[in-house]
């Protein structure tokens, strides 16, 4: 499957001279791209497509194309396979709808290409999909114009979506907040690569170390979970499933033309795999984020600590619903912390530092943290927006650096405006991730939690 | 409780020299704010804050004062409150902590605190808390520097927030996606002023549409439901409560000192007296923006209309623990939009007119499904990223702008970087609100729904 992430050069058939047309913006988003592959815009009267000279029929293309993105109407896609073959494209992506979503007429033009694809030696992705994205080679199929969809840099995560839609604005979230990118498919239709491909192709690549996966439908369960198995020990997998209910699927149908299963079935089969499922978009991004980021989780016991109590008493509460636990804090760290910090804080788990609380504070508290052993995980709480922390961000950016790199896992929540967001990005950037509130993150976290006992178990 | 939010001169008591203290963010924050009125810093040695001269006592304060900020150790206090009596002083906001919420030395300096100021007839917000703002006077009492957090514009609605934290972040959030605030009012440790004054307060007030309030526990719930009922009606109430587990009370104890109550018990409290509970602060803001923007809604009956049908297929599948339904479009419906839309976009609720779609398939669309009798909410979803809708996304607002203000309430779905950010500003500021996913979005209206039906059951 390499070739629809490294092709050497790639070919757009269907492409347009209109901007804002999706064969137009094909071509110009590979051209704006740092892809350094050639790009061969093909259009029946061969007009100049963004500044590029384009082929008028596919038989003329030059030998070096191994990859072609089509954007035509469904009726003509079939008779093309074919000749993409003769001038040796080997995979192809089908960017237009008219298929099985659509009607029996579009599922018929479906398999017919299918059936051309596998009689020529070619594979496809799609069609009704937005394609595939590498974060190294930059290259692109996304008719998504630069202006209108950020893409995320190089990066240890990858993205798997049935949705196009929930797939671009995971890519775009991750990119607003300095996380990083390794492959991307959308597959839509999933007339040819499927989950199970894409899986196996990921397990081998190095440059992934987490998957997030978007599905309204699991059609090969069993080598789905058989792949699965061998993944998720090395690395972990988040799913997200829709299409769950009766009116759902019914929706999925016309959607993606899958036709989509319970929600019990589809959890205790990840479960077996162990695949950590999200309960809906947001906690993909945030599960994603969490195991781009940092370490292995080696405990359920949490430290917290904050100079604004209110998100505490929240995640307080959302632990009762799992089996995290608050540490119970040494003797001495108790000692130590009433011993050295201002007589106004309240000294226990959650600890409060209070409004007054500046990096020092912080940076005094984390570390007597830190070196308890009855805690296994440190969860720091901030109000950027407080005077005194705001006014000392940068000392507390770079005392964290040391704790970001030491053995136990620091996970933080923050939420806000500008200022705030800011001072997520420089946390990212070291390597601690940001959760906007306490119920995500302790809901986040109690999934990982899960697949650190899968493991264990496993 | 006016000279609250419209003082005509405020003192802050514990001004302090130095940038990032509390005592001088502010004063600062208020010399930066288009506030009217005079800010006096007091300070013991008299020296210059924020470049204004400070008084070195309370007695020497001009007698325009009615409100005195102070920012001093919690045992100087009780002492002081008498003082401020003398000079005119009517409402105390108290922002130290040190009180109920540390230990008995600071209850008891809090008892005696409340009880001087009955006996001057002086109201107190706090202590352990942000105080209030005025999105109309700009008046605050925010130690939250400028820089670190934005103050949204006057709008209507109104913020009650025992945590400060979960206050402000509301606050930001707002301002952030240009909504409007009324009043706001953290209480903290709420040892006189509480929410039954509050919402007695706000009832009356023209300026306020929509409340939002977040508690930790109800002391007065009886006081409490009795008012809530009262304003109902006129004015929706979204309602968030933490501290609502065992250990969740326990760290809302060290919070803010209040003893917190089932979660159960609160529910049914408030659904007697008409309060949408919201489960978390993402819903909380989510309700108040989509109460804010649009009018009553009137039904129950959805139509939606997209350009990308994964988020679709998920509020289909969130809409199964509703009692919102999907709209069974009219015969005339379906024929108009087959004969008018393109071959490839599928027919049905909801309705996917793919990612080809422009501006005028969107108005199209919409146009008809306003006409249908069946349909009582418009959920327009859009993918912004894809190039036909960016590239007529101008056109696509200039559209809107009709039907935002037509007979059906209109709320869409949307998520992305910052071009998708943009067009949720622009829908926003011509009423139509933006929620980023459909679980969401689907969660909110039922609670909007259910508020509904208690309106019509009152």
């Amino acid at each position: 499957m390499d070739f629809f992430f490294n092709p050497k050069s790639v070919a757009v058939i269907g492409a347009s001279t209109k901007p804002g047309k999706i064969g137009y913006e094909i071509v110009k988003s590979l051209l704006n791209s740092e892809f350094e592959g050639n790009v061969y815009p093909v259009h029946k009267r061969g007009e100049e497509i963004a500044g590029k000279t384009s082929y008028t029929s596919i038989s003329e293309l030059p030998s070096d194309v191994d990859l072609a993105v089509i954007a035509l109407p469904s009726k003509l896609i079939p008779g093309m396979i074919g000749e993409c073959a003769k001038v040796g494209v080997k995979g192809i992506v089908i960017v237009s709808g008219g298929f099985k979503e659509l009607n029996e007429e579009g599922a018929a033009y479906e398999k017919e290409a299918v059936e051309s694809a596998r009689k020529n030696g070619i594979r496809i992705i799609g069609p009704n999909c937005v394609g595939v994205f590498n974060g190294k080679s930059r290259f692109d199929t996304f008719f998504q114009p630069n202006y209108a969809m950020s893409r995320p840099k190089e990066g240890n995560i990858s993205i798997l979506a049935q949705s196009a839609t929930f797939g671009l604005t995971l890519l775009e979230w991750l990119s607003e907040e300095g996380l990083g990118v390794s492959k991307f498919v959308s597959w839509g239709n999933r007339s040819d690569v499927d989950e199970v491909d894409t899986l196996d192709y990921l397990q081998k690549d190095t440059e992934t170390k987490v998957i997030g996966i978007h599905m309204e439908g699991v059609p090969r369960a069993r080598e789905f979970m058989s792949v699965a198995e061998k993944v998720s020990p090395k690395k972990p997998i988040v799913a997200l499933k829709s299409g769950s209910t009766e009116r759902g699927a019914k929706a999925a149908v016309s959607h993606t033309g899958s036709m989509a299963g319970s929600m019990e079935v589809f959890k205790g089969a990840m479960k077996q795999c162990g695949v950590v499922v999200a309960e809906d978009l947001e906690q993909m991004f945030d599960l994603t984020k969490i195991l781009s980021l940092q370490p292995e989780i080696e405990g359920r016991r949490i430290a917290m600590v904050t100079n604004g109590a209110g998100p505490c008493v929240a995640a307080v509460d959302a632990l009762q619903d799992t089996k995290l636990e608050l540490a119970r804090l040494a003797e001495d760290t108790i000692d130590e912390l009433r011993y050295r910090l201002p007589p106004f804080c309240i000294i226990d788990n959650p600890l409060d530092i209070t409004g007054s609380a500046d990096a020092e504070m912080y940076e005094l508290s984390l570390k007597e943290l830190a070196k308890d052993e009855n805690v296994d995980i440190l969860m720091p709480f901030y109000v950027f927006q407080d005077g005194p922390i705001a006014a000392t961000v940068d000392d507390m950016v770079e005392s964290l650096k040391e704790l970001a790199t030491g053995e136990k896992p620091i996970v933080s929540v923050a939420a806000g405006g500008a200022f705030t967001k800011k001072q997520q990005l420089r946390f990212q950037e070291i390597g601690i991730p940001v959760i906007p509130t306490a119920d995500r993150m302790i809901s986040a976290l109690a999934r990982i939690d899960w697949y650190r006992n899968w493991m264990i178990n496993h």
